[in-house]
C-alpha cells in the first residue's frame, strides 16, 4: 500500500483512547478505526496532535501504528507523525512508525530550539533524505512556534523533499499561496494539499485543497465524508450548511472551564467525551498533564452531541 | 552521592562533543569533564539545551550519562535533563537518566502543547511523584513558550515537588522573587537557586542564588570558578570585572551570519569551535539541523578567545 | 449620508498619496478617489493601516477627511479610522473625524498597554457612548497584538454598541464564527461583516461575509469590484480565478528586501509605485520612517502589473 | 536648565493623578512633584507610561509638562516622554512638550506597525534631527513588541542621535552590554544609562548604570533615594535589604483580581490607591478603559504600605 499521490479526501487525526491508567485502550482504537473507516474516510493520520502524540511515550506510538495497520490490512493509506523537537530524534521515530506500516510521515519544524527558516530547511532535507517513505510537512506554528513559509513549502515540494502539506495554522491566505503555486508549476504535481482548519473545510476545498485533516472527525466522521462529497460536488449552497452544522458541534472544545485548564486539556477532553458519549471508546482519559472534564462539563458536551443530531 | 541541599557553585551545562558523524565522540566529552573538574567546577548539568540534548536520541543521551557518571565516580554531583514535550515522556526520560545515574533530574514546562498554568503544575506534581531523585524546575521561556510564575515554583518548592530552579528566563526580578521568597519561609529550606543566565551570575549571587549553570563556562570554567568565589568573597569589585571579562567573552555567540543560521546553531557552534581551539575537543560538529560556522567565524571565535587570554 | 447596515461591498482603505516632502498630496488623493468611485467601488475606509493612519499626524489626518467628504459630496459612505492607544485618545479621532464629515468609525482594542479582554469591553463601550456616528471594530492583532474574541464582537453588536466587524486579523475560522454567530440571532440584525484579508475574499463572501476592505483594490478596484460581484452572482469557478489574479498581483508586496527593510515598508511601497506606475498619483513616497524601495524594486512592482494586464 | 550627561540618580516616571472626571488633578499633581522633590530625587520623567502617557490626550500632556515645568522653575531635570506610533506623530509631541519647557524628551521604537531595525534606526535620527534637546531611547517591548538591541542604541549613541537609554525591557543582560559598551569608547561619553526595572535597582547600579526610573518611586521615594545613596557608596548589603524591602512593597502591584482586570489596570491602580492612603493625591483614578480596584484590593494595598513603614 502506497500513499496516493495527491493524497485526497478526508484523512482524520485519530484519537487514542486511553484507559483510566493512561494506557493506549486498544478494543476502543480498534472501534474508532472501525467507526471511522466505515464512515467513509479516505485515510487515517496516527499520532498528530489530535492523537496526543505529545504525550504518549515511544512505546505507546509504536503500538497505536502496529494496531492500527495490521487491523486496516492495506484498506486505507495510514500517515503517521513523527514529532520531535530535531533531526536526530525524529528520524528515530521515522525508524519505528515506518517499520510498523506507517506509509507516510508527518514532521513538523524543529521546536524548543531556536529555528531559523535555514535549519528548517535543512532539517526536512536531512528526514527526507533518511525516510523510506513520503514526507508530509506539518504547519502548526500554535506548537512549533514558528511557521512554515509558502515559499519554502514549494522550494521543497519542486526538489521532491516533501510529498505534501498539512496546514493547521489557521493562516488560509497563506494556504492559498501554497495551492496556488502548486498547481502552477510541473514539478510539483502529486503534491498532497491538506488543511487541518477543520471549521473551513469547504473554504479549503474551493480554493484548491486536496482533502482535510480534521480532529473534529473522530466524533462526526460522517459530516466531513458529507462535507467532502458536497465540495467535489460543486454544490457549495449545501456544503456551506454542513460546514456550518459541524462549526456548531466544534462549539464542543470550549467547554472546559479557562480558570482551570488550557484549550488543549478542554478540546481534547471534549472529543475523547463524546467518543465515550456516541459509545465509541470506554474510558475519556485524556493523558498527563492534561486536566479532566469534569461532569457538568461532559453534560455539555452531550449537548452539543444532541444539537447536531449525534445522540 | 546524592546532591547538596542546596546546591551551590558553578554548575556548567556540559556541552556534547560530536564526532563528523554526529554520534557522542566519548574521549572528547571526558577531556572535556576533566577540564572542568579540574577548573574547580561544583557540579555537572548533563542533557541540558547547551548540551544539545533537543537534538540527541535517547541512545545517545543515556551514553552520555553514564560515560560521564562511570567517569566521575562520585566525585561531583551530576544532574541531568529529562527534557521533552509532556509528563509520560519525561517520566521516560527520568527513568533513563537515573537508571545511569544521574542523581537528580531538570525539567521543563510541557512545550508543544498549548499550556496553562494548572497543568503545569500538575505536571511537575506527577513528575516528582515518580521519580527516584530530586527534581529541579528549568525555566526557559524561550524554548517552552511559557514563564514559571515565581508563586507556583514556591508554592510547588514549600510542598517538597521541586528541589530547585534553574533559571535561564533572563528575568532578574522574576527570579528575585524567587529567592527572596525562598529565603524567608522555612518550608522552602534547602531549595536551590541556581541562574543560567552567564552574563549576569555577579548580580544574581549578590541578590541571594546559590550557584550558576553557565553554558560559556564549558569554554572558561576557571573564570566562572573566580568568578564564584570573588563573589561569596564579597569581593564585588573584581567580580564585576571578572564578569565583564566573561561578557566580552561569550560575544563569541554572535560570530556566526544571522542571514545563514539562527542564534542557536551561532551559540553552539562558537562554544564547541572554542572548545576545538583550545584542544580539549576533536570536532567542533554540532548537531543536525544546525548550520555548522565557516572557517571566517571560526577565526572570529578564536579572536575572542585570544582577547579573554584563553589561547 | 448615513452609512448602510449593513455595509456591503468593495470598501478600499484609501492610501494617503505624499508629497516628497511627506504632506498630503491632495491632487494625488483626490485622482485616487476618482480611481475608485470610476471602479464602482461601493464606500470609502479612510486613515487605516494601508493609508499609513499610524504615520499621519492630526493635521494630515483630519485634512484627509475633509478633502475626501466634501469632494465625494454624499456619492459614496466614508469611513474613519480612529486609530490611537486607548480610549481618550480615541475619542479625540472620533471628534476629529466626524467633524470632518466621516459616517463611521473605525477602532481597533488598546495597544501599548496591556490589554485585558475586560478593558478592551469596556474600551468600545465607552467609546460607542460618545461617539456621534457608529463605530466599527477594527480586528487587527498584528498591529495591536490581541485578538477579539468572537463571542465578545457578538456580544457588544447584540448590545448595539458595535455597528460592524472589520477583520484583519487573517483567521477565517474565527471570523466565520462571528459571521454565523451573527447570522443567527434578531438583536445583530444590520451587523456589517468587512473582511481586511484581501486574498481570500471569495472565501469570506462564500461563507456569508457582507464585504470587503482590501488594501490591494487601491491598486485595482476594477478586479474587486469584479470578483465581488461574481461572488455575489455565485458564480464561484469566475470568482475564483478573479481571486487569483488578484493573489498574483498582491506579490508585489514583497519586492522589498527584507534586510533593508520590513514588511510595512515594502507593501505601502509597493502599492504607492502601482499607483505612480499606474499615474493616478505623483509621488510614491511613504510616511517615515519607513523605508523606500529601490529603483530595482520599483521595477518589479512594474512586472506585477504588467503580469495582471493593469500597464 | 539642561539636562545633565550623564543624568544620574532616581528620576521617578510621574504619576498622573486624575479628577473622578478623569481630568488632570493640578493640585494633586502639583502635591506629588513636591512629594517626590522633598524626598530628594535628580530629576523627573513625566509622560511615561507610569505616567499613563498612553491615556492621555494631547491638551492632558501638555498641562502636566506645563504645570510641573513652572512649578519647579529650574530646580530639576524634567524629562518628558513623547510616545506614539512613528516618526511624524513623535516630532508633534517633541514640539508641544519642550515647547512647554521639557528639557529632554523620551522616545521608543515606533509601534503599531510592522517594525524593522532599519526603520527603527531611521526613527531615532529623524526624531534626533528634529529635536531641539537631547533625545533618549526608551527600550519597553512589553509595550512597542520589539527590543533594541544593544549594538543599536550603542550605534546611535557614538553617532550622537541618543543622549541615553531608559531601559525598561527588564533583561539586564542585555542592558549590561550597553553600558559595558557605553563605558568602553570615547565617542559614547556622558550617555546616560536609566534603568526602569524598579526590582533590581542595586543590581544594574552594581554593573555601572547611572540612575533609575522606578514606577514605585511615586509610592517610596525617600526608599529609592536611599537605596541610590547606598549602593553609590559601595554598601551592598544595606542597599539589597532596602532593595528587598521595596521588592516587597512593589507586591502591591498584584493586588487586582486578573480576572477582572490587566496587569497594568492593577498596577497603575495600586500606585493611586496607595497616593492616596498616603495622603499625597486626591482621587485613586485611573484613565479609561482602565478597570478600577475594589475596595477590598485597595485595602490590600494598604496592607502593603503598613507593611513597609509608610502608614
Amino acid at each position: 500500500m502506497t500513499v496516493p499521490a495527491p493524497l485526497t479526501g478526508v484523512v482524520p487525526p485519530v484519537c487514542t483512547p486511553l484507559t483510566p491508567d493512561r494506557e493506549v485502550d486498544v478494543p476502543s482504537l480498534l472501534r474508532l478505526v472501525g467507526h471511522l473507516v466505515e464512515a467513509g474516510v479516505h485515510g487515517l493520520f496516527l499520532l498528530g496532535s489530535t492523537s496526543e502524540a505529545a504525550f504518549l511515550t515511544d512505546l505507546q506510538r509504536r503500538l497505536v501504528v502496529e494496531t492500527v495497520v495490521s487491523h486496516l490490512g492495506g484498506q486505507l493509506p495510514v500517515l503517521a507523525g513523527a514529532i520531535d523537537m530535531t533531526t536526530p530524534r525524529v528520524l528515530d521515530h521515522v525508524r519505528e512508525v515506518t517499520a510498523a506500516g506507517a506509509q507516510a510521515v508527518v514532521v513538523t519544524a524543529p521546536f524548543y530550539t531556536r529555528t531559523h527558516p535555514a535549519e528548517t530547511a535543512r532539517h526536512f532535507r536531512r528526514v527526507a533524505a533518511a525516510s523510506p517513505v513520503p514526507v508530509l510537512a506539518y504547519d502548526i506554528p500554535a506548537a512549533v512556534h514558528s511557521k512554515l513559509p509558502a515559499a519554502l513549502v514549494l522550494e521543497l515540494a519542486a526538489e521532491g523533499v516533501l510529498a505534501g502539506l498539512k496546514d493547521s495554522s489557521g493562516d488560509l491566505a497563506g494556504f492559498r499561496e501554497v495551492v496556488t503555486g502548486a498547481r502552477s508549476r510541473p514539478d510539483t504535481a502529486g503534491f498532497s494539499l491538506l488543511t487541518g482548519s477543520e471549521l473551513i473545510v469547504d473554504s479549503a476545498l474551493a480554493l484548491g485543497a486536496d482533502g482535510t485533516v480534521p480532529g473534529l472527525a473522530n466524533v462526526d466522521p460522517h459530516g466531513y465524508v458529507r462535507l467532502y462529497r458536497l465540495c467535489r460536488a460543486g454544490d457549495w449552497a449545501e456544503a456551506r450548511a454542513e460546514q456550518d452544522r459541524l462549526c456548531a458541534l466544534f462549539g464542543m472544545v470550549g467547554v472546559g472551564d479557562p480558570a482551570r485548564m488550557g484549550g488543549g486539556s478542554s478540546a481534547l477532553g471534549a472529543f475523547k467525551a463524546a467518543l465515550r458519549l456516541r459509545g465509541i471508546i470506554d474510558c475519556p482519559a485524556t493523558a498527563e498533564p492534561q486536566i479532566p472534564l469534569s461532569a457538568e462539563e461532559v453534560e455539555q458536551v452531550g449537548k452539543f452531541l444532541a444539537a447536531a443530531g449525534l445522540l
